[in-house]
């Protein structure tokens, strides 16, 4: 006979055999409670509270009889109140207990994206079930503190609640839905920010990453730490403008315009808050929490502030901290109660999104100085290890994300996101998001296009065939037939026949898309220079590349386009979407919010725009690679391209 | 010449001579700056601080030179931060001030409604007039944390501060306006909620008594408790249901029923709050705090909570606890930032009016044990003093406050609000609200209407002259041209002449009106009377007689009807709307909230519905004055009645 059994405060729950010993029951469960004795009864510190049937002497029935070894650890009081060893107390029937905060072990859990990451779960709204007894004549106690007292009392939170406005005016008729069985949802130990009829709701919460051009959500489980579903649209802004620049300039158009800005931007959330519910069978009302990470221009156009002084000296933003809000007052269609959480800025123009790469990656812990670039439409970098902790961004424009490049798309469905060309040949193969075949291997690849790790391969194979020059000008006497003048009289370079695509056009590359990959190159080049010549630094330990254009970036091209100074082949690492991940774990561990205030905090920001070099460092780093670095640990790479001592006599 | 001296936290400010001290600057303006030795220099307590210009050397030349006094009780950071003695610093220039806590005498305040009552200035939301300094390249702190760091740092905040959403997104702009001068409004030591360009903007409040069927608001200066305007209206609702039990019965139609009633009654408190800012001169965004009270129906309806559980046993309520709000969650138009705060309900049928008409007498504090009565449509009674505190409330109904009175009206110009009947000759006096002088010493007396204290007056005196019997019915042979059959046949006696009158109607009183009164002082009767025989109280020291129906009842009058049980003339006050300046205690000290919060837990709530002998024990009182009661203290009053001895004949 199997019973049902719930553990609070995480909401986690299943079936287990009559028997199993609560201590089982959390492992099998995948709920840590500490057992320092491994379950022999000697240590008394698995201690767990009967909470469905807490008072006597309903108690007996629905756990095995008190031991020996219980009445030596736990008090009379706590007996009274319900309190068991776990490793003592065997399943007898459906049981709901309630681990407290010295019982629980650190509960860590893996993200896996781009690279796989350990936290540990710890979200800022947790779902306590509770039975909360009716009034009665001689007990006229209103409803909100008779919840108030089940939770204080029996769930060893601090007296100290409150509870939302939304959540209580909801209350009464929730609290009578199911015989006084609430799920309580309470926000950082202080404040029931939601209710639910039942002892089984869903606690929910969602994490941005909200780019300039795209927008990426996770839907996460607050029990568990899962990730239920992950959903991306281009950020709706664009249609007012390409970059941040662009947009500070729609938003001085005056009220009207910053207010465009902002509910096309909040409608966009709304939608991809939809879709996730949808995909995963949920509801809005099940998601409590919601963490954003955002450039500070993108910060502040969600947030319906003036970003015109972003964009002006001295670059000053409405705020560094983090904000804190509800979700209504922002138009968010969660939880009416539910709370959005933006990480902080490091400064006018180094915003959430850095600081959530950087709690992402922590290289602020070890010795290695890193340098984090985040390719985005705008890129973000930081310069990073124990002892160093600089920033820096660049307008970086949004050929990476694949939008202003004729067959650009974002990483999704049908992107070619890894390309090869035969040096020897020029014979042309490619990869597409969905397929696990290459098109040399299945022809049928139904590509749309090309995301930016695609066009980034396609660059650094153009010029290591010799097909592009060192400039980033078409050699016209490449020997192929991919190489032509379209109808337009344009030279491209076909990836993809018209045969093998889904929408029925030869997939290209043009001039004026390597012409915006290198202008983006070079803006992430030049702001990683400047920022380890500030620190007078030649060489960094490690290359961590980041962005949400694809996972699948090969670094010896990135390295061979010149996106950055040289370094070896091993030490640069592709980790997907780290601004992403970032936010997830400021999602489901509240200690890494405080460590992103700190981390905001010491930052230093350095601010290339007004270097009065400016303009000829980005001039040399539009080659194809860095016209300056002499680039030693790419030479073997270079040395081995069958063109190259023609490509370096043509582009002396 | 004339300088202008601006006083933080308080925002009081005018102007001295040239060479005042601060001291006398301070008492001057009203603001108590402590001073221990009376201004000798030798005490070291009425240290304050420049704020104008508190960055070396500019600081000597607003004020005169520091004196040996001040370098002996000053610390050398202190001095460096602009601190002074204000009792050896006279002022020089125009110079802003501000106070710290420690040097801040509790600075004591009179409301002066129906009585005088004696309060210390402390109000949630105090406004700081800051000079912020801009940012630079150098130093690219953002808005709110160079706001944060002048707040924390020159004014002495607890370093906790945040900012609410509202007045983030405000902040840029503001802060540019007058080149970094902003005043900033911040509630309860620990959150920024309101940000105005200048150093001189305003910071009010308002105090709302919902009744069930009057609305009262207090429009008040937070610096220096003044009251600006008061606005009353009919409460809308009253179109949904008379009292509060009809409006439970038309929200049970379901949440579009809701929805009215909650609406219905937020647009009445904008309309409220519009017409006190149109009175004087003044924006709703310059209203930073919102204090309201009333009748646990009241209370729910106003946050849109279903009451049905407030009208069926267990009669409990949603919440006891002080709800404390935004502004903008409940729709209420004031500064966006701007918080709402709701007294506590002391139950389900005793709610956060009762608690205000507590707070404001404090029968708590004393040893005289008093029966506070506030007669509304929903009556709420309290029997007090240091040992005991009790609480009921009764169905009134809305006789009392001119509503279901053929020519009843609220205490507003024109209302009848005394009568006197002379039992002689029936000769008929009385007078209205707004004019000086009565009926008899000018009959242009353009009354409208009759108010609560005139309805009680009527009655009594009709009863006194033997023109009612002690049922409440007309006694046709009275001799007198008023008394007549109206054109429906009704019986009414005329208490003003068309040709007085700036209705152009015989202002009467009918014999429904007068089953009306007596239905109502017969629920306040028995509700008194329960309350004292469950403690078994036979007299109490002192009848609080409180409510928004005038403040001229006459006690004579109120006891001779039958009101209340017996107690000597002299023992019963009216204190006119205590609910209503319990309301502006609260707003104008926090300390009153919390000790609403302290009385609202320890009351103990009386439930008379549910006594079997209720039916019986009303039919008693609904005689005029009550059937068993015999009234010691009133004898003599009635034996002086001519007809006395005739009535009481009658009625036996």
């Amino acid at each position: 006979m199997d019973y049902h059994v719930i553990f609070q405060p995480y909401g986690r729950r299943g079936d287990v055999p009559s028997g199993t010993s609560l201590l089982e029951a959390g492992q099998k469960l995948g709920i840590s409670i500490r057992s320092d004795c491994g379950g022999g009864g000697t240590c008394g510190k698995c201690k767990v509270q009967v909470v469905s049937e807490n008072r006597p002497p309903a108690k007996q029935t629905v756990l095995s009889p008190l031991t020996a070894e219980e009445l030596e650890y736990l008090t009379a009081e706590e007996i009274d109140r319900g309190f068991r060893l776990a490793c003592q107390a065997y399943v007898l029937a459906n049981v709901l207990i309630s681990i407290p905060e010295e019982s629980r072990e650190l509960n860590q859990i893996i993200l896996e994206s781009g690279v796989k990451r350990t936290l540990h779960l710890n979200p800022a709204v947790r779902a306590y079930a509770v039975h909360c007894p009716a009034g009665s004549l001689t007990n006229q106690t209103a409803d909100w503190e008779r919840v108030k007292f089940e939770l204080e009392h029996n769930h060893n939170l601090p007296q100290i609640l409150i509870i939302d406005y939304s959540a209580l005016i909801s209350l009464p008729d929730v609290l009578r839905k199911q015989n006084g069985e609430v799920t309580l949802y309470v926000w950082e130990n202080k404040e029931v920010i939601g209710v639910q009829a039942g002892l089984e709701s869903l606690n929910l919460g969602v994490a941005i990453d909200l780019g300039s051009t795209t927008v990426v959500a996770y839907l996460c489980d607050l029990t568990n730490g899962k990730v239920l579903g992950i959903e991306s649209i281009v950020n709706p802004q664009v249609k007012y403008g390409e970059d941040v620049l662009a947009r500070i300039t729609y938003a001085l158009n005056g009220p009207e315009s910053l207010n465009d800005l902002h509910n096309i931007i909040i409608d966009g959330i709304n939608s991809l808050i939809k879709k996730l519910n949808n995909h995963t069978h949920t509801a809005a009302a099940d998601i409590h929490d919601v963490v954003i990470v955002g450039n500070t221009v993108m910060h502040h156009l969600l947030l319906k502030i003036n970003p015109q002084y972003l964009g002006r000296l001295p670059f000053l933003a409405a705020i560094q901290s983090a904000v804190d809000l509800r979700a209504r007052d922002l138009g968010i269609q969660i939880n009416p109660g539910g709370k959005i959480y933006i990480l902080p800025n490091e400064g006018g123009f180094v915003g959430a999104d850095n600081v959530a790469d950087l709690i992402a990656e922590e290289p602020y812990n070890g010795d290695k100085l890193k340098l984090i670039i985040d390719i985005g439409t705008n890129g973000e970098i930081a310069l990073a290890n124990r002892k160093i902790l600089a920033v820096t961004s660049c307008a970086t424009g949004p050929a990476m994300e694949g939008a202003q490049i004729k067959f650009g798309m974002r990483a999704a469905t049908g992107a070619i996101e890894r390309v090869t060309i035969d040096p020897e040949n020029l014979k042309t193969d490619y990869k597409v998001i969905g397929k696990d075949e290459w098109a040399s291997e299945n022809p049928a690849t139904e590509a749309r296009g090309i995301c930016g790790s695609g066009i980034i391969d396609i660059v650094a194979e153009l010029f290591k065939s010799g097909v592009i020059n060192k400039t980033g000008k078409f050699v016209m006497s490449a020997p192929s037939a991919r190489l032509r003048k379209n109808d337009d009289g344009k030279i491209e370079f076909v990836i993809a026949w018209k045969e093998e695509t889904a929408i029925g056009k030869d997939i290209t590359i043009t001039q004026g898309d390597i012409r915006a990959i290198q202008l983006a190159k070079a803006a992430l080049y030049t702001g990683a220079k400047y920022l380890m010549s500030k620190y007078n630094i030649e060489k960094v330990d490690e290359i961590i590349l980041a962005g949400a254009f694809g996972n699948y970036i090969k670094p010896e091209n990135a390295l061979l386009l010149g996106m950055f100074p040289d370094c070896p082949l091993e030490d640069i690492i592709a980790v997907g979407n780290a601004a992403g991940d970032g936010a997830k774990s400021a999602l489901l561990d509240v200690d890494k919010r405080f460590e992103a205030q700190e981390i905001a905090r010491r930052s230093v920001l350095v601010e290339t725009a007004v270097e009065t070099d400016f303009q000829a460092q980005f001039a040399y780093a539009i080659y194809i690679p860095h016209a300056k670095d002499n680039f030693p640990q790419l030479k073997s790479i270079l040395e081995k391209i069958p063109q190259w001592d023609k490509i370096v006599t043509t582009n002396k």
